[in-house]
């Protein structure tokens, strides 16, 4: 896909993927909506297959593989949630799933991508390594490379998240998503702009890995350098594809303290008896952390995943 | 209600409370289905209002006061969902609740009833204790005693959470529920037998608090001495009204090591992504010990609540 991801597309999409992905539930919490004075739809991708909302994209993007291409296996990289999407993704489609990890990576995410019978390949915790390290294994392998976020089947699968959402909930005036590297954000916010709702697309971001919010306000890409955040989903950059949607089409983005995110975390399994994983706290949080700005509104909230190690819970 | 609900009488209930409570979703889990060949359907109850199906009994009770009862308050004792269930039925009612709680009983619970506004009287630890401090309760008060299972307005209420399993899901070949005082076990038994299909009734029970298959095994109510379980809604001895209706119509008692249910909970939390207590457990831990015993059935599972110290998970 060479093209930004058009609502036709994102419906085809939607279409494409839907035999293989969870329609998600919608949950609600009385005391979350008496708190903000609004009414709070939560998109539950925690429940969604291999734990988060990156089984769609990654499920879109190897369904949408040419038939060479899908016939031997593919590469990835990332430090969790869509190398266990692809890893699954890749197994259901009957090919092979190469996968560059960080050494540091979640025990549970590396678990995860072994059981889905995804080969993990360990590099050194940095970006740079990790491109490295997949790009000798596209030449070495010649299977082609599934990105994380920065692609626009990624882009498309992601989107239909909020797709779903808007036809489970009427009238959402807001919809708050996670952002790190971009994916899901630019994708909701592309299903927001696509259908014909005025619906405001806010991101929501950790303090120590604010460069979502820095480029959105300098207007130009400024990279993360030092992320800092137990949301160890967000800690990578926007990308080069996600960024000028997320500038288009997204409202504003919240930034949201360690403190907020472990609260809100707490609060949603104490209240709400789900687990999810502190990058979906992230858009827990502006609703506890600033419960005026979203008074009266009918909000939704996509709860981005569930894996955690529940060994190290950060409450603890 | 002086006679045994019958199916009408279950079917009354249920519109009785309907307005009040949550009809809760039903979950499933590939990897459980895979793991014992079968078909599971977890009915929520972790999600009911108050965190557990105390709310379908309590509401029950609460609502089948007669008018001059209601105008005031109700009395009852438990160790923690009742007490919160009733709590939370009573504010709901406009009416004060006077609970007894032994000292020993979980933070999180003894800080539900407050958030609900019932009033705390805490007493020894004992079942003994407990009892005639909330006799004196009733004596000094002279408010209505609502027990927390031997009753079958209670019995009735809890009877609904299988009533909607039924609605939700067809041709269930097992119903699995936990056993503590029977309340909700007798329900089950009682929904199931009253319906047409022909569903076998299995109680699980902790090992560390056996009264239930000995009770059943016996033929005579055996009361628990001393029970010994992290399953803290399930230390209670069958009562005068639930044991003679599990007696005729559950096919059988499971016991179920701590072991089984610390696993069986930790599975649900990394797995369904859900949040559910020890008692829950118990019912989900005979599908991961005796697996060859389930295959090829169409099981309901009950998962009583989800009310917990976070601070203590039992794997910790």
């Amino acid at each position: 896909m060479l093209t930004c991801p058009d609502y036709e597309v994102i419906l085809q999409s939607a279409k494409r993927i839907k035999p293989f992905i969870h329609r998600t539930p919608v949950l609600t919490c009385q005391t979350i909506n008496d708190m903000c004075s609004s009414e709070v739809f939560f998109k539950c991708e925690n429940f969604q297959k291999a734990g988060s909302f990156k089984y769609r994209g990654a499920t879109n993007a190897v369904l949408s593989l040419s038939e060479t291409e899908a016939r031997t296996g593919v590469i990835t990289q990332s430090s969790g949630n869509h190398a266990a999407a692809i890893a699954l993704a890749a197994k259901r489609k009957g090919i092979k799933a190469f996968i560059v990890m960080p050494s540091n990576a979640a025990k549970a995410k590396i678990s995860a991508v072994r059981t889905y019978g995804g080969e993990i390949h360990f590099c050194e915790p940095t970006i740079s390594s990790r491109e490295e390290l997949a790009d000798r294994l596209v030449r070495e392998k010649g299977f082609p490379l599934i990105p994380p976020y920065n692609d626009y089947r990624i882009i498309a699968g992601q989107a239909t998240a909020a797709l779903e959402l808007l036809e489970q909930v009427n009238n959402l005036d807001i919809i708050i998503a996670p952002v790190g590297g971009g994916g899901l954000l630019s994708g909701t916010a592309l299903t927001a702009s696509g259908c014909s709702q005025k619906i405001q697309v806010f991101g929501a971001e950790p303090q120590g890995a604010d460069d979502a919010q820095r480029s959105f306000i300098a207007g130009k890409l400024i990279p993360q350098t030092a992320p800092n955040t137990i949301a160890d989903g967000l800690l990578t950059s926007l990308g080069s594809l996600t960024f000028p949607i997320i500038q288009k089409y997204v409202h504003d983005i919240e930034l949201v303290s360690e403190d907020s995110i472990i609260t809100a975390m707490r609060f949603v399994f104490e209240r709400m008896k789900i687990v999810i994983e502190p990058s979906s706290a992230v858009a827990v949080a502006p609703l506890i952390e600033q419960r005026g700005k979203f008074e009266g509104k009918r909000i939704g909230v996509i709860l981005s995943g569930g894996n955690i190690d529940l060994d190290r819970l950060p409450w603890m």
